[in-house]
């Protein structure tokens, strides 16, 4: 991945995740973002409609902004290749909360499990 | 529509504008939004993505945060109703680049040519 596209993620930037409905129609919501050897994960709640949609079809798209100059940003097209569960993904959230809030994850619910999508990026758009 | 989407709109936020490339998979970009009579105001260049992508399928999401405070967003679904070009979509790039930059729009290129896409929200969602 470019370096570009590494230093938006891995800068306090919001992402925005596009993920498909059942009936094919855009999802869209705002994600905390991570980069590990060229892929991008972002980490939901086990259930959610980020991991439902992208488990019946593994397109996304995302868009990362430059929080302090919105008209740099780069859109990452490709695909959920794998949904990780478990201790490594619980550990995940906190490294995400700390990046964005300065400490571990705070809105954990009772009985929620976490989730991380690896998404395998195949069209990288600078805009 | 609610007010609060309203209020998100209106403010100075930027908005995240999911569309539908030809293979299904999801398009997104940031982009200036506007609202009137309850539509959702988008303004692009002729012949860009986002109007390809609209013309052969309508159906969009647009995520508005508040930019001071992200966990505070809309999500509005819904679909295309009208393309509009012309002087109102020339006035129209002018306003929002008002609103957004303070000063009328200044990336107009040679023969560029401006168009509204006119959004009817169908399901709005608040995070």
């Amino acid at each position: 991945m470019q370096q570009e596209a590494k230093r938006l993620i891995h800068g306090r930037n919001f992402g925005f995740l596009a993920t498909l409905n059942a009936d094919g129609s855009p999802q869209l919501t705002p994600v905390w973002v991570d980069e590990q050897d060229g892929h991008v994960l972002v980490n939901t709640a086990v259930g959610r409609i980020k991991e439902r949609n992208t488990r019946r079809d593994p397109r996304v798209s995302l868009t990362v902004p430059d929080w302090k100059d919105p008209y740099t940003y780069v859109e990452i097209r490709g695909r959920v290749v794998e949904w990780i569960t478990g201790p490594e993904a619980e550990e995940h959230i906190d490294k995400l909360a700390i990046k964005y809030t300065g400490e571990r994850f705070k809105w954990r619910q009772p009985g929620s499990r976490r989730i991380i999508l690896k998404i395998k990026p195949e069209k990288v758009i600078f805009g």
